[in-house]
C-alpha cells in the first residue's frame, strides 16, 4: 500500500490516502489541545502510546465482535484503516461524575453511578460540540434510527469491555468518548481513537489522574502518565 | 379554602398555601422575564390570559386520561391546585425548529421535524438549566426510571393532543414546556402551566409568532398576540 495525499488534519491526528480507496493511513501527532482548542501544547511521545493503545483496544474489541475499522498498525504512530463515512456525533460513556458532567450539573468529581449514562453531542467545533438526545439526532438528520441504536450498543458493550481490562490493571474507567463511521457498504464500525486523550483513567487505588486531564488542568508529569498506562496494560 | 402565608415567589407566579394542606393558590403576574432572566419587562394582562388559559388546556387534558394539578379557577389570575413535589425537570417537546434548538444547532428555525423531539432540562437557574437526557436525570437521581417513562408518554400525549386543538383555531404548535410534580401518595400529574409563555405558537398560514417570542425579540404588540390566542381558542 501506497501513501498518497494527505486528506484531513485534525487536532491530533494526519490521515492520508493510499493507493487503495477503501484504506486511509492514520498518522497520530503529539499536539494536544483542550477546552474546545483554546489551550494547546505539546505532549511528548503521545502519538506513540495513543497510535499503539488505540490499535491494542481496536484488536481485542474486534474479537469481542465490535467491528472496527482497524487494519494494520504500520509504525509506533501510523496505522491503516477502513475508510469510513463520520457518523458526526461523539459518543461519551461514563461510569464516575467528571468533567463536563460535574461542571454542567454542579455536581463534584468521582460519584458512581449505579448505571452508567451515555450521551452524544454534534461534532461542531463552531457550535462547541453541542450536546444532544437521540431524538434531536434523527431530527436533525445526523443518523438512522438503525444506526443510532447499533452505535448505543457498541458504546455500552465497549464500557463493559474496557471497564473489566482496565480495572485488572488497576486503573479505574471514568469516562471515555468514541466515534462510529459508515463503511462503504453500510456497515457501522468503531473509528479514531481509545487512548489517555480521549478517555478519564484514575488509578483504582490512589484516584491519581493518568490521563489528558494532567495536561488540561496543568498537573504535571503528563508523559509520564501516559506512559504509566502503557506499562499497566503491558504494551 | 382560607388563603394563607406565600410559600415561593417565582418569575411569573406567587404560590401560597391555604388552610388544607394538601392544596395551594397559584397567583399569576404579570412579570415577564426572558434568557434566563437577563431580560426583564411586563406584559400587561399576560397573568388572566396564562391562568385561564393553563386552567383551559388542564381541564381539557384531565378528560385525555392525563392526571394534572388542576382543581379550580377561582378568579382571573388565581387557581387552586393540588400541592405536588416538583420533579426538577423541563419537558420540552418541538415539532418545528426554533429558539434554543435552532441555536444550539446552527440551523434556521421553521423546520418540520419528522418525528417531534423531546428533551429535559434540569431546573437550576444558577446552572442555566443545562440539558440532560435520561441516563443522566437517572444519574442525577432527579427522578426513578417508572416516573420517566411515565413523563415521556404524557409529553407525547400532551403534545398530540394540543397539536390537534391548536391546528383546529389556525395555529401551528411548535414547541413547548411542561414540568410535572408527585402528589403526596406518588402520582406523576402535570403541574405549572400551558400558556404563550411556555409554548410557541405560530399562526398557520402567515407564520406570526402569538407568544412570549414577541416580548424576547421585541416584536411589538405582545398583549395582542396573547389576546389573539385567547380568541382563536374562545375562551
Amino acid at each position: 500500500m501506497r501513501q498518497l495525499d494527505m486528506l484531513y488534519e485534525g487536532k491530533a491526528k494526519k490521515v492520508y490516502m493510499t493507493d487503495d480507496p477503501e484504506v486511509l493511513i492514520v498518522e497520530y501527532k503529539d499536539d494536544a489541545t483542550a477546552f474546545n482548542g483554546e489551550k494547546r501544547g505539546t505532549i511528548v511521545g503521545k502519538r506513540a502510546v495513543n497510535n499503539r493503545m488505540t490499535n491494542y483496544f481496536m484488536r481485542l474489541l474486534e474479537g469481542c465482535g465490535i467491528p472496527t475499522h482497524y487494519i494494520e498498525e504500520l509504525s509506533d504512530t501510523r496505522t491503516a484503516v477502513k475508510r469510513a463515512d463520520i457518523v458526526p456525533l461523539e459518543v461519551i460513556v461514563r461510569n464516575l461524575s467528571a468533567g463536563s458532567f460535574a461542571k454542567r450539573y454542579g455536581v463534584a468529581e468521582g460519584i458512581v453511578f449505579k448505571q452508567p449514562t451515555v450521551e452524544y453531542s454534534y461534532k461542531d467545533d463552531s457550535l462547541g460540540d453541542p450536546l444532544l438526545n437521540t431524538s434531536h439526532a434523527l431530527a436533525l438528520g445526523l443518523a438512522v434510527p438503525e444506526d443510532l441504536a447499533l452505535i448505543r450498543e457498541y458504546a455500552a458493550q465497549i464500557n463493559h469491555f474496557l471497564k473489566s481490562t482496565l480495572s485488572e490493571c488497576g486503573v479505574t474507567l471514568v469516562d471515555f468518548k468514541v466515534e462510529f463511521g459508515k463503511l462503504t457498504g453500510g456497515k457501522i464500525v468503531l473509528v479514531d481513537e481509545i487512548s489517555p486523550d480521549t478517555c478519564r483513567f484514575w488509578d483504582s487505588k490512589t484516584g491519581e489522574k493518568l490521563d489528558k486531564d494532567r495536561f488540561r488542568l496543568d498537573l504535571g508529569n503528563v508523559e509520564g502518565a501516559y506512559a504509566e498506562m502503557m506499562k499497566r496494560l503491558g504494551i
